[in-house]
């Protein structure tokens, strides 16, 4: 999985019928010390993720392992929202720290 | 998924007889901000795309997951055309803009 | 899909039993203006292809949706031929145009 | 598989249920020369790793082949703490050397 | 597939218990010159490859398609051991040109 920011979402009225209600999200990569970086990916929203959340994603059949993606063409997903995360011992992100 | 521009199409009369009637999208990905990027792929269409369109499509196995894809080699497959988005609340494409 | 050309082939004596008479072909990658880029792959030709064809590959489990690669550990088959493509109303590659 | 060494570990209540009580590591690729490289991952570990960790990791479906990440939204999974690697007949890493 | 060099080996007591006496090689890309590339991968070796041997390796599901590799948290498998390959009709690698 890769950490993103969830930065937008996409509007596709004309879409594979099994796709229908999906939410798509605009995700926008960020790197292990919570840069952003020049990468984005748009993935099917699993979990109730709105903008502003920093999340995971999960890419290929991979992304196909929920309820709501399960048989459908889609190649990534965020399926959870992340809290926090530290390295070497150091927090470097804390949703609620503010 | 990326976000691509419908750029062309892709004619092979000698292929895989499961690709019969398949149509060849070759598809420009453009970035979250809409600028176009030096990389491409040449995606099955699913959904009646044409030359111009913004559109999303999806890699890997997933790109089997539409009726015209399934058990075919197929890896890339356009699976939404793309209305609209917005990035951090500020509309960045709109098709019916003009 | 990526386009590639052909340009050259792969003997190998010693392999998995399930790819005997398999055809490794060398394709090098080229961008949709038909410029070749640093980019190759080895790919089991599943469609006659002959070295100066451009032809369209298909990657991962994709691959193997052929009748020739089917559950075969091979991530990389040529399943088309091309003839022509064009970008924006323009012709870029026409097979037959010598 | 690629080398990587666990540098930290993500926190995420909000996630799909099937990843409950899964434990997500910051993973950091090395390079076959044991150099960190500017990649990061974030893995499900199947084999208890800990911070410090030298360890290989699986991509794809094949990180959803352990009993911990069966058909699970999981496309990474820590499947190896690696005690030693060689290249060219010379010893690049040990685990116990210290 | 791509073609890789065995370099090394990676020696891992913890994994896994489906990947007990499965041999991990460290595998150098190398283009299709021939030239050693700055990219790496570890793979499963399932035809009896060893150091200094050209080889070719399929990654991701097509990676578990080997006897020895089938339903294991493995994503990349040395398949062949490359006697000889071509170039626009140059030979570019002969195995047993010493």
């Amino acid at each position: 999985m890769l950490i993103a920011k969830v930065v937008g979402s996409v509007v596709a009225s004309q879409k594979d019928e099994k796709l229908t209600d999906r939410k798509f999200l605009v995700c926008q990569v960020h790197d292990h010390h919570n840069e952003p970086q020049n990468q984005y990916v748009v993935a099917v929203d699993s979990v109730g993720a709105g903008t502003g959340d920093l999340v995971l994603y999960a890419s290929g059949s991979s992304a196909r392992q929920t309820e709501l993606t399960d048989g459908r063409p889609c190649d990534a997903v965020v399926m959870a929202i992340i809290d926090s995360w530290d390295l070497d011992g150091t927090n470097v992100f804390e949703k609620w720290s503010d």
